[in-house]
């Protein structure tokens, strides 16, 4: 007989007798008790909406940052532990401004998507970069290159998939249900920009507001809507 | 079955099932243990407010330092262990210099704070200057840059927030309601030192004296009260 | 009395009683659960078809890739963790490219296994390319050189063979039975991609289509099936 | 329920859950098993006095030194581990000398005692200076520069205070209890070397002599007194 | 009294009460689960016989390689893991070329030998070549130089003997003694040949065919026998 | 509660509650096994002598050396585990002959001694020089420099102390009251001789001779005794 | 109360309440597993003489090397774990050419015994060339220099004494007990032979021939015995 699971799940790349690595199914839990991220690929740009946790009213909202952008092509949004995604944000803008430098040109979505996953893989290896434990983080890679507008999901174990709409955090089971209900490939930006914000009104317990949603497209540049941008987006709900 | 949580709460950097990483949530418990620490954003300026616990009428109170300057615009006050407070700000006052050197311009507050935090993340992973545990020390951190006036609140985890007021430490958690009570964003300076000093008498024992508080203000830049000047505020109360 | 076989089975690198190095079979078990993946040896070049589990309709199929080009006369097939595998992949294109560049030639599919294998044997030793555990993943590597079509199979433990068909993943229990039974070596490329793509039709529980499963071959050079080469090889079953 | 504190009190640096280093307030009881130093500042000068437990007569008591020249305006008294305080002051000479050579001036009594606590407070971290565990030590550090007198007194953690008087090891309760009565800052060096003096002869159970105790002051330069000048302050109480 | 063996037997590198290293017993209990190999030396050269698991008929009988050559006038057999024996197989590989280049002579069987048996001793050091554990396999080292023909058996240890004949693995205990009942110092090397095959046939449960035996000799270079020299070594048993 | 004393001394440097370090404890533990050794130091220099356990018959007495030369003015005694002492002087030797070579003159008694508790200290820190764990041996070190004779002791924890006189290894407890009775400041090497010699008879269960004893003094160089010389002193009894 | 002892006996370094090292002394243990040396140092010259274990008929007796040169005027015999003797072996024929080349003089045998204790002592050091546990192994050192013939004994805790007749290995006890009737300064050479060749009859359990045990000596150059000269030896008994 095996020894029950939870003798395997301590060791940080240990592997389980089924053959399950434990740490990197408890860091992707950490990403079930995040906020609600949301991405929506369109023709015409990919759409990233964000619920944000502000725990007291005197928390300036601006500096609750859940999406952030990469280069100017490529924007992200986050679930998880947000101290480790701004360590892959910023490895990744390192990247991009290298790949820029090096070659004239953006680095592709694609690329810049591995080149994060390169590092969330390497955790436990004690190299200079590394880190000791798996990146508590999922990010939702909005991008526009060559190939048009892409939508890339990432998890902890280093793993990615490209996708046309995909929800991630504490509402994301019930958000990606809707999801497939009323995604199309022929959908607006601004249809897309109101799907996005229905779905966060669903999961989240409050009213929204700009204050406590963000939302961003890649169009084919990275844009932050500003607080009167989403006030319209409410507004058309 | 899991285990109960006390298996996964001793490794640095291990995850429990739920995704939860003790070790920093047990610093953040360090924190509880500290004096208190306050900070409110005025237009004018921002004013940090700390409760200085004097032992013995023997030790001398000014050598009893919980605010300090990390450059000219920027100063900060703290909660839980000292020591590791003095690491972090003499590793910002550095990078501050070395920024001042390197632009010949003063780093912008935001900056200052993710450098702290860059260096609060990385306990664990055994490079030169990172802690091999996490940092038991939230920081308040304010100052003044091209965007005007602003406050930040830093925690073991190596996360940041920007706040309009926030208090930290033993009676942080009645602060932070007298400070939603009290707090408006056209306050004065002078009715920011009154509101946080009258919030520090509540949660002090003894009687508030210019040896058991000290105040400084960044506005717009960092000035650490004198006796007397302390003894002005309490006079207001 | 020994100690159960539980007592031996965590440590990277620890020999059981028996001889046995267990977390190597766990990872072997990790490729059990793995989608299931064939290849087929022809006189004309060989095939592998993969199996793509593809768990939300609003995943970008192409994106979910488990066959991949090495050099452009060596592509593989894939079951186990995926971000291992690309780990793997991605040090055979440096060495097959630093072969090419050192001696003007292409690597030999032998050697480039074998390169590959080196690595994988190379866990729990703490060099810099190096990982702290074993792979999670077995491979199908298709390859064309001097010697003609050659086919390999490796696993965790870095050992390969090379075979005339094989499958690996969840489904290969079963697959293997059916490749024994059909396969012979007068096979044409033709006759070889029907047989894969109806054994996967065997293990996958939905409707095979372009979408669910990827083709390639080797004959000499990799070539990835597009949508409409996968559904004609449909058609014909 | 949480584990008893037993269960977090070996790891060098892991919190427990309540936030303690229980290493560090181990090493803090090392220094409670130690024989007493007290410390009193004057306008004068400083005035260090310590216990020296004389196990054998065939010890020559001269070799017991438990207080020790760090600079030429700067002396420290010790309880404790006594090979981990000499470790401490060696480095303290280092830093000064340094200091000396760099600037052409003297260092500050404040500097010197954090670079003191700074090396305190890396143990653990495995770099080339520091221990592996707490030092088990506490320091009276006396000193003299552009500031006047001062007294610093520091602990395991890497923490340090400045006081006007303070007592260490395993007399320091009561002692300071009745330095807390006599103490008032305007007293005399000759009256404060009583002071020392009276309140070690309470705390130890055999005659004062110029052989079981030493006395040093900063005034404004380090003075170790001979057996005559201890023998003198005797014969005053 | 002593813990019972069980307790001893993980550390990579501990004695046990007896002074037993368990570690390196289990990697040659490894060897006993391995495929039977055999060697005898003959004045003629030495004969090298292994038996070769085919445990798919799709599997390609050639790439299964449990008989090496390390440089032209030396081979050797193996049994247990394959991957470890691969890369004793690249280090001797290595060092007969460095030896060649440098002294412009072959490298001699003993000295092969023991290089071999240093890579194999120094498991556990933490250096760039070692494994973190025994290597799991023994060899059948045959050779011929200035001293003639010679066959040596190193087993995970890193121990070394001379022997006129030898088997190994999972039948080498019956092989053994049948091999001490037939051999003479003065048997041919076609002799030697059908005493290998005809005890290989005794161990194995099938018959004997050119697709899971393999023979290869040194007189006085290596050469692996091709499948109609094994047939013709089976068609005089 | 805490727990028992057990749970705390095995970690190399950690704290138990009460402050202590178990495993410099046990070190000192493992002198008390070893051989005594006995000092006295006196206006002309000092004595050195020791027992000698000559296990068997076939011993070479003089091949087990516990009295050493450091340099031509200092000698050293030693009990616990020799081949630690050997590492200890072997380190003195070199210092004090690179102070010789870079300062032109010997090194005094007290800065070798603290050179030896320097490397004795740092045990577990990893670093090139120092040991794994405490080094299980005491010294008396006798020298003779500009401050004439002196005679120290040293422990594992790399304290030391400066005697008149110290007995050390298994007897020492007798023979240090022995001493505190005999001693006074006023012998003659001669007297001396004769006093370490009877209180080494009184704590050997055999006769004293020149096989099983050693004498050495310092006065004001380092000399072995003959064993005439011995034999000569036990005459005197 | 302390733990029962075999809480301590299997961390490499690690001492026990009564200041014992347990490793070092199982490690010595594994010695009274090997087979039986004998060294007896005459006026001529040294004698070593082994028993070899041959456990196959089929083994090389001349490859069961248990009888080793160093240089020219040092050989070793060795009871224990054979691949440890080889390493210290090698080590101390470097030593000695090292000497020979740098000071165009043979090392002394003491200084030779000294540099394999130094390698034997730092095990668990970490260091190059160091292992990661005590060798398993003891060593009879004979040899000639400016000081005549010389026998020394090491054990694994890196501790030697020079003897005049030492048994090591499983037979040791009966043999030591045999060679202190028997020795005597005196003894011929020839008769040294004798001796040591009637005491290992004694301890092996079957007839005594030239191939199951080496005879060599020093006097004044290593010798080992051939056959014929093994033979005669056995005939004089």
């Amino acid at each position: 007989m095996f020894l029950t699971r939870t003798e395997y799940d301590r060791g940080v790349n240990t592997f389980s007798p089924e053959g399950r690595l434990f740490q990197v199914e408890y860091a992707i839990e950490a990403i079930k008790l995040g906020s609600t991220a949301i991405g929506l690929k369109t023709k015409e740009g990919v759409v990233l909406a964000v619920e944000k946790r502000i725990t007291s009213p005197l928390l300036e909202p601006s500096s609750v940052e859940k999406v952030m952008e990469i280069d100017e092509h490529i924007g992200c949004a986050m679930s998880g532990l947000i101290a480790d995604a701004r360590t892959l944000v910023e490895h990744a803008r390192v990247e991009t401004q290298n790949h820029r430098f090096s070659y004239g040109e953006p680095m592709t979505v694609e690329s810049t998507t591995q080149a994060l996953c390169d590092l969330a893989l390497r955790f436990g290896e004690g190299d200079e970069e590394s880190m000791s434990r798996p990146f508590g983080v999922s990010l939702l890679i909005a991008g526009h290159d060559e190939h048009g507008p892409s939508l890339y999901y990432t998890d902890p174990s280093g793993t990615f998939w490209q996708c046309n709409a995909k929800a991630i955090g504490s509402g994301s089971e019930g958000a990606d249900s809707t999801l497939q209900e009323q995604y199309n490939k022929d959908l607006t930006l601004k249809e897309a920009e109101a799907i996005a914000l229905s779905i966060l009104k669903q999961v989240m317990e409050e009213k929204v507001t700009p204050n406590n949603v963000d939302i961003a497209k890649v169009a084919p540049t990275y844009h932050l809507y500003t607080p009167a941008e989403v006030e319209e987006v409410i507004s058309r709900l």
